[in-house]
C-alpha cells in the first residue's frame, strides 16, 4: 500500500487571526492497516469555531493539538479498505475526530456507520444530524429548557448551531429572536425558519432591538458569541432565566485577557443559571438527539444550510470565514469526490 | 395609644461607603392597630450585606427602599399588643421584613411565631435557623450539590452564611476550605467548625493557598464576595463544578461598573454551572430547611456565632462592620431588652 496522504500539520500556534505560518500542508505515505483498522477516505471536513481553540494552548476542554501534529477535525468519509469485519469498502462512516487530511487510518471500534435516509444528503450528518445538531439539541433542551411562550434569544443565529437552536425552540412553542450578521441572514431566519424576529448586529443597536423584539424580557439566551452582544442580551434576561454557554467566538482570536461579562451582577439579582457545556459530554446520549432531529427533519420541521468550500488545500482560508461570518450555514470543506450512487 | 417609635429613615442613597447623611433617626408616634394587626416590639435587628443593595437604586431583586421610607431589615421581636387572635402579648415572633425601628405594626398574617427550643437562644432564629441558615442550606444543597469527597470552597467563610455552608458541606462528606479575613477567624473555622483548611486572604496569596489546599481542584464554589477572590477560585474550578452565587459583597460599595469575572471562559471550557439565587425564592420550602438545620443544631453538628451590637442608634455604624469584616459571625443589633423568662 503506497497511497499518499495530504495533511495539514500545525506548525505554529496562531496569534490573533490564523496566518499562513500556522499550518503547513504535507504529503506522506499511508501506513499499512493493522488488524481492526479501517482506511477511511475523508470526503467532507467540518470547520467549527472550536478548531481555533484547539490550535491554541489556552485553557480548553481537550488537549491542544500538538505542534507538528495533524490538525484535528471532524470528517465524514467512505471506507476504502477494512481489517474490521463490521466495515466493508463503500460504507459511509464517521471516523470520530479525524484530522485535516485526505485519509484517516481509524480503529473500526471508533467509527460510526451512517444510515441512508431518503432524500437526505449525507452532509446532514455533519450538520443537523451530527455534532452541530446535538449541540443545539442538548444545550437548548437540557440547559435552556424553554417553555411555551417564553422568549429565546440565540446569537450567531444563522450559523450551523444557532439556526437549529431557533427551530427547536419554535418546535417547543417558544418565541425566538435571532441575532445574525447582515440582512440576508436575518431574512432567512424570519422568512424561511420561522423565527419571530431577527436582529442584524451589523446595522442595528442590539440592545435597542432586543428591547423592541423582547418586550417581556429574555428567558433563554443560547450564547454563541460572547463579547458586547452577550452583554446586551444578559442585561435583558429575566428572573430565573437560563443561559446555555455554547461558545464565545468573538473572543477566540483575542490575545490576552478578555473582559468578563459586563452585567454579571444580574446573574445574582435575577437568579440566572449560566452553564457551559461541550457536546462531547453528551455523546452517550447521541441516539436520543439523532432520533429527535431526524424525526423533525423528515417531518419538514427543521431546515438547514450547508456551505461547502472545495479542496483540502483551502481549509485554512475556509476556517477564516467562521470569524467574518462570510458563510451561510454549516461550513464544510469537500476534500474528495462523493461515493457513486 | 401614644407610644413613640424611633426609626431610621433613608434620606440619601449612599455613594460608596455609608456616610452619616444617608440615614436619619426620627421619632414618631405609633398608629393605632387595625383589626388583624399586631404590635411587635423589635428586639434584634439583622444586618446583612443585602441591606447595602436595598439602600441603592441599582438593579436588585426587591424594590429599593424609597427615599423617605424606613430602612428595611429583618427583625425578631415580642408581641406587645394584638388584634389578631393567633397572637398574644409575650409571644416571640418574626414580623417578616420589618425595618430599622423600635416597633413594627405588622399584619398577623405576615408574622411567624417562633418555637422555644431547649438550650437554643432566640437569636438562633436570626442566624442558623433563620434566613442565614436557609441561604446556606438551599444555596449549597440545591445548587452546589456537593458529593462525598468533593472539594467545597466558601468565601466569607467565617461569616453568618459561610460558616453554616462549610459545616453543612462537612455533614455531607465533602472536603471544605474556607476563605476568611484574619488568623482568628481561620483558626475558628479549622479548630472549632472542622473545616479541612482555611485561607487568610489578608495575609496569604489566595491562589497559591488554593493550589496547596485543593490539590484536586474545586467542585463547588459557594460565592459570597466576588472580585479577585472569586477570580482566584473560578480559575481552579473543576470540570462540571457548581457555583452558587450568593453574594458579591466586595462590589456593593463600588460606584460604576464592576469588572466581570476574569476567568469567565472557564465556565465554558470546564462546563461550570453558575447560578444566582436569593433566599426569598425558597421561602415556600422554609420548613424543610428549619427542620434539617434544627436537627443538626440539636445533635451538636452545627455551631454558630452571633455578634451583637447594642442600640438602634448604632445600627448604621454596625452595618459598616460587614464591609470591613470587623465582626464575628452573624451581625445583629439588639434594639431593646429580651423578654423575661
Amino acid at each position: 500500500m503506497n497511497r499518499m496522504n495530504r495533511r495539514w500539520v500545525l506548525k505554529n500556534r496562531p496569534v490573533g487571526a490564523i496566518t499562513p505560518d500556522v499550518l503547513t500542508l504535507e504529503t506522506v505515505p499511508l501506513p499499512e492497516l493493522a488488524e481492526g483498522q479501517v482506511l477511511v477516505r475523508n470526503i467532507w471536513l467540518s470547520l467549527d469555531p472550536t478548531n481555533r481553540i484547539w490550535m491554541s494552548d489556552r485553557e480548553q476542554y481537550l488537549p491542544p493539538v500538538e505542534l507538528g501534529a495533524v490538525m484535528r477535525g471532524g470528517t465524514l468519509g467512505v471506507v476504502e479498505e477494512s481489517r474490521d469485519p463490521n466495515f466493508t469498502p463503500g460504507m459511509l462512516v464517521s471516523p470520530g475526530l479525524s484530522g485535516w487530511q485526505d485519509y484517516e487510518v481509524a480503529w473500526g471500534a471508533m467509527c460510526r456507520a451512517l444510515p441512508t435516509l431518503p432524500g437526505i444528503h449525507p452532509t446532514a450528518f455533519m450538520s443537523v444530524l451530527g455534532v452541530t445538531g446535538w449541540t443545539a439539541y442538548f444545550g437548548l433542551l437540557d440547559i435552556g429548557q424553554p417553555k411555551p411562550n417564553e422568549t429565546v434569544v440565540v446569537s450567531a443565529a444563522a450559523g450551523a448551531v444557532g439556526s437549529i437552536v431557533g427551530q427547536i425552540a419554535k418546535i417547543k412553542g417558544a418565541r425566538v429572536i435571532g441575532i445574525a450578521g447582515g440582512p440576508d441572514k436575518c431574512r432567512w431566519l424570519v422568512d424561511e425558519l420561522g423565527f419571530d424576529g431577527a436582529i442584524d448586529y451589523r446595522s442595528e443597536d442590539v440592545g435597542a432591538a432586543l428591547d423592541r423584539l423582547c418586550p417581556n424580557g429574555i428567558d433563554v439566551n443560547f450564547e454563541n458569541v460572547g463579547g458586547p452582544i452577550m452583554d446586551a442580551v444578559m442585561e435583558r434576561m429575566n428572573d430565573f432565566s437560563r443561559m446555555p454557554l455554547c461558545g464565545m467566538i468573538s473572543t477566540y482570536n483575542a490575545e490576552g485577557e478578555v473582559p468578563g461579562p459586563r452585567f454579571f451582577d444580574r446573574v445574582l439579582m435575577r437568579r440566572i443559571k449560566v452553564q457551559g457545556f461541550i457536546v462531547l459530554d453528551y455523546f452517550p446520549r447521541m441516539e436520543e438527539a439523532v432520533t429527535a432531529l431526524a424525526g423533525w427533519l423528515l417531518e419538514g420541521k427543521l431546515k438547514y444550510k450547508v456551505h461547502v468550500e472545495h479542496g483540502l488545500e483551502n481549509a485554512p482560508d475556509a476556517l477564516g470565514r467562521l470569524f467574518t461570518g462570510n458563510h451561510d450555514g454549516k461550513l464544510l470543506v469537500q476534500i474528495g469526490p462523493e461515493p457513486a450512487g
